[in-house]
């Protein structure tokens, strides 16, 4: 079975070229002007963006909390996922402390193999490191195809791991070519202001922003970075947010060191007056109670900036959805809120939009923070992440003029509302293909469950 | 006339796959696994690397210094560059003070028009800014494809501009669409300590040297990157050569600016050891006397580690080549030596086998800082500077393997001594192609004078 | 003759006691608990606070500027000062380009002599560094008590030195025991944002202020640190206004390095939203166009964190009056309005209520900036700028509660409006003591001109 | 019973000059030239120093450890610290965990009334923050005159209070007027190093050194004034080694920030070489093992210029001696070796010899950094630090000429080796003053043991 797709304007991290992309059973096969070569079938790109499937690194899907579940299932997810553009994302296992890697590895796969719509892949949350993890790592690596273990600076007592695993664990993931990445905050001081807001009866979602400052964040990102300099291992910080915490990484620039970074879509695009929109009583701002929080206006130009920097080499989602049902089990306690937003769909549109179509960085650059860098960086490069030669034939054809407006009521997550309401994009995915196949066109999926591939990663140099 | 590549590992500054290139005319077509197309003739790239074929941005051939030229003629000085692997080059034209751009672009054209065997381009050196200056910027950007506009911060009195000039060069450059780039030292300092050590009599190239301290590099590169960010223009600084200038540019970044830096290869590599190889007295480092000095290790390490964090976009040579019946001219007063080392047809070579083959730098960041990013920065992408259909067939056929050894016995440059005399680089050019046309192969040139096309340049942005 | 101040509190840049003290002629005896001394006189200073003089070390007086005079000569002046609590003041000889620092110091004496009331001393401005001038730092330095050395990286053509001038003055001064003190700004740049505003028509004082953008400070400051660093010489700089300065100068820390900070009291106060209270056309503005201009509220933030931080060690004037009719002089052209403000007088009285008052200062700092590190940076202490046995009794009696309204209608400098007009302030000199005469005292001044002292001064080590 | 100590160069952090003291009872009454009162005896100074006595603010006195003791008693160190001129220490008592403050400081209080020969006082260790521990802070600045918490980010499970306990505790104490000072480390990655040295069968004192590496106090002092910042309240960094170190201070500067920071004074002179001097196995260097352990020499030279920039207050000794019997604890696991080593004694001229002696710092500055700083930041302002009429009579008479040898065999420290063995320095104490008394002279102790007060300290403000 083989596509051809015509007269796109191809885009890639670096390139920028108009022809035609002929695809032969998963894989790219040529690219070429006027492609002397026949396709089964034939889609007309012209006057469309055509670019490499998204790769979201950032997401939770049916992630067990409090007796429920986050509320996209691997299904779910990956299908919104597809509907805006992306074809690959990266999943989190969350080891149990008191149990095995192994354990939590297969209690993942229970939910995921068979039922997701795009092809996924796991990152392995290391919460419990000592000489039983220890000797799991290479098994991780070698065999299972997973090269990067997440770290929480927070959540004490159930996921975070203290300096002494920290370093532990990057001098072991370093020696098995991995890559160690964290959620960087300094759990304690966020733990002391949650304790204090309560014991205060500031019990609001404004309060979940106020438990969590800036510094909280910029701290662990600097002591971050410095341990991953000490044992020089390949270190990665997911959804940064905020100037104090790029400025952390920047410090270490100054000792020749390179951290890889990533920030979410919300924090370039929502600030933290959303959670007072309402009056600082209000409930609604309970739609974006993440960790960390929305930030300052200051902190998006910072962000922005600092993709353009070189610094920031990642936009990622850090989806994690919930009903409206669900979030109000904090209907009176912030802490009780689950934390998460939805945007698996949405990112590549809204990066699109913001970013491209009002001038903040270009087309190369879009693609590779939005595709290209997180397939380098977790080592599914050059399968992912791209349009060459050889590479799975993940595309999205794009009308970067067609605008559209986001809704619950239109989007595709299993959440029943939506993080950027009545929002108006420019920029629409038409057409996307996953390895080989039309998976989205006319606004409907064309797939179904299990469908998506579990990918395996080669291990990774820090080098991309 | 058609040409197939066949097998080859193509690199680019992002992709890394092995397919075959078929060009015709002079530019690329198609690109494709056991693509079925025939063409006029084959290349058979199995085992071997296929790029971009290399540009320097940084370049100075039959430049006029002394009553005598830099011994590189626009035709010597580009086939050295193709037997290199570089096959675009950029000149600079230098405006007398006085005198009009127009002039100086007479002159220059009336050297290089039809002389030139490898394609290049010329940067507008202003060193009288003025409101006729000014008036010939649009023109300048609009009609000769000129878009970029080089300053000195040293050379008082010939060369340099001051900040006043700066300013306004730069006002009207973001207006046209360009870029302004400097020669980053504080010259004044320079000619203080230059005239101090004449006085007491140091007169040897260890003196060049010493009248060019860091700092002098360090506050410029500073004080630049304040005026582009004033200003709001796009700013590249050519060839830095150390820590306190990065620093500088790192520091600038915290105000969320973005300055464009390119370093060269002999900072990358060699030290101001060689100055006083012989002794503080030996005329020998009169082969590296060029200006910024050659510098410290730890300015070396600073350099390496910034091409990777994203701070240095370009390698270049600055590639100013003088015999050395020449540079005796100075035997008796560093200050008369012509300053300048010959390095056009080393670059690629040294990159690969020091950067690549130490593993500093990956295949897809060597493309970009020796090929991808000069085209970027300076307009000349996608036409330059990548291997994707549409753009020009320049492309480079490089064993990865093969070792040899460098020598002024068997380099094209017309100069009498190798700046890197007996270095061992692992890494051959072995076939290069020129807008579809084979140029160099089995380490012989195919095309005469004249071949070299001059390359207007589009506007650029500042942003790539 | 004798006089006996009892039981005042005694304010030091370190101590804060009850005491006594004992002067006899011209400097202290003794200070004592119940000084068992008879005095020939008694001044009762129970609940006041009793400090040292204070030293202004930044003053313009009988300036000449386009054809007349800065409106306080020596007379009027100092007499102010004393008014103010400050009985020492450091002026500025102009050297005059193509002129010997001779000749302009023998300028100054001929008005400054037999005219001062209070005690003063001068900087020697060098314009024009060249080898003359360089034969006369030492004849500065040992025979005149001249020991620091202004320079100007502003004002081209009439008090500019460039960089190479900078780093010979700096060599010289550093080998003499001097110390070199700058205006630390980019000329250049200001030359040129003075001339688009005038050819643009826009010649309101606000224009002043946008012709002299913070990173002409930020830069220069930046700059003349890193020459201190090369020469290792002592280096001042005068009236720093912005957070970008000081960042300079905290910078320039990284490398071990102490660059001395002096503000002045409108830096602290004041902020550039007058430029533009009565609209972007309004000319009263003119009051407090100065170079350089008034800045933002954070600039003020930063400046006092500064002051306590050990970065900022003297708050100056920078006195200069004009007459109103003086400053109309630039009515329809602010590059015409006579640079500077009045506030000599006010210096002692609004450091106290902003800085004391408020609490962002303690006693003993305010001592420390005002007073004592001026007499040490400029080599005349112990003599001057405490209050100790064997140094001159110059000796401030405060009431730290009275409160009391600043104008130019009951101020006593030679200028008809006041920069703080209707400015409350807490806190009012009572009596003021010059080398142990009573100068001031109720609201009178005692003694009449030619009462000053020039203070010959000491070479310094850059340490205090 | 009254002194009068004639003609001596009286030095403050302020002042330098020649008077006459005259003491009555406990304070100083009067200072004057040739001071017309009678006194009981007359010491004379001519050519001699006279300043404050030294305040040392860190050490350890009769330390409970392992089952043994520190091996300096209040008795004998607060007497070896009168021998070298510093007449008041301020010791540490130590919460255990699980127990009150009130039981610490009564053990304490057990240990030192009565017995101690100089003055001294407490700071309160606070190991076990908890609601009760938060209700006897009040008490401890109230009532006791314990305005200092000190906490430690290393020795879990023992001493270590983690990053919620720190912010809580910093609300409280600058709620009460008080100060937190801290041992900034990071005790996690401390404690896997040397688990991970000691499986490696790494045990000489080298690997104490090792274990500690920079980046672990360079973390914690910028995690430190994070908290700090956050919470306001006044901090201060005891014993800092290093540049990674000071740096984190100087960044937190940036936001307008002050915290501060002690040095020792053998992190000033010693260096990390003498852990190996005798080779990697050699158990020499158990004699500085201390934690922070010595650094290189490059953090010597920023200490220093951290103390001329106003970025290091305090210049202390963290005394804290054993017996070579107790050191050889851990002659076969540097773990065991008892931390900390003997200098109270030698700290004041070492730090003249090194300091003044060799031109890095002023008479003034050796003052504030050994007397009077440590006076104000903790509350014994004026009463200790300085000498000024009302001032306890602590006085050092210092012959800044005479030269001696530093040896275990002549100090009065109960230890059996000495940290600067064979040191030469020039300056030498000849006769102290505490309270009034004479309790050094002639190289005797003229004072029993219950000589020395316990100091109530006053609360804090965090400026000085």
């Amino acid at each position: 079975m083989s596509i051809k797709i015509k007269n796109g304007r191809i885009i890639t991290a670096t390139d920028d070229y108009i022809a035609d992309i002929f695809v032969d059973g998963e894989t790219i096969k040529a690219i070429g002007k006027d492609l002397p070569i026949d396709a089964d079938s034939t889609i007309d790109a012209s006057g469309k963006l055509v670019f490499p499937g998204g790769i979201d690194p950032h997401v939770h899907l049916d992630m067990p909390f409090m007796g429920t579940f986050s509320s996209d299932t691997h299904e779910t997810g990956t299908r919104a996922a597809l509907f805006g553009g992306t074809t690959t994302v990266i999943d989190f296992v969350l080891q149990k402390q008191g149990h095995s890697l192994k354990e939590a590895l297969a209690e993942w796969k229970s939910r995921a193999t068979g039922t997701a719509a795009g092809d996924y892949s796991f990152h392995m949350a290391v919460t419990d490191f000592n000489d039983n993890t220890k000797a799991e790592i290479q098994e991780m690596v070698e065999n299972e195809g997973i090269t990067s273990f997440k770290t929480f600076m927070a959540y004490k007592g159930a996921l975070m791991i203290d300096d002494s695993q920290m370093i532990g664990l990057m001098q072991e993931v370093k020696k098995q070519g991995g890559l160690v990445t964290v959620h960087a905050t300094n759990g304690d001081v966020i733990d002391f202001l949650v304790a204090k807001h309560k014991r205060e009866g500031k019990l609001s979602p404004l309060y979940h922003y106020l438990s969590q400052p800036e510094v909280t964040e910029a701290e662990a990102s600097g002591r971050f970075s410095d341990m991953a300099d000490y044992t020089d291992c390949p270190g990665y910080i997911v959804h940064m947010t905020c100037e104090g915490a790029l400025n952390a990484v920047r410090n270490a620039t100054r000792r020749n060191q390179k951290v890889f970074v990533e920030t979410c879509i919300q924090y370039l695009l929502l600030d933290a007056s959303l959670y007072e929109a309402g009056g600082s009583l209000d409930f609604e701002g309970a739609k974006w109670v993440m960790s960390p929080p929305l930030r300052q206006k200051k902190d998006q130009q910072t962000l922005w900036a600092g993709i353009n920097q070189g610094l920031v080499q990642v936009v990622a989602t850090d989806h994690c959805p919930f009903m409206w049902a669900q979030k109000l089990m904090g209907k009176d306690d912030f802490s009780k809120i689950p934390n998460g937003h939805p945007a698996i769909e949405n990112r590549m549109e809204l990066l699109f939009s913001e970013g491209v179509g009002k001038g903040k960085i270009t087309l190369n650059k879009y693609v590779e923070v939005a595709c290209t860098n997180a397939a380098k960086i977790f080592g599914m490069f050059p399968r992912k992440g791209t349009l060459a030669v050889g590479s799975d034939a993940d595309i999205v054809i794009f009308d970067p003029n067609e605008k559209h407006t986001l809704s619950a009521k239109t989007h595709h997550m299993n959440v029943d509302y939506s993080g950027y309401e009545g929002w108006e994009v420019t920029g629409k995915v038409k057409t996307v293909l996953l390895r080989g196949n039309v998976v989205i066109d006319a606004n409907k999926c064309l797939v179904e469950k299990g469908n998506g591939q579990f990918i395996k990663r080669n291990k990774v140099s820090g080098k991309i």
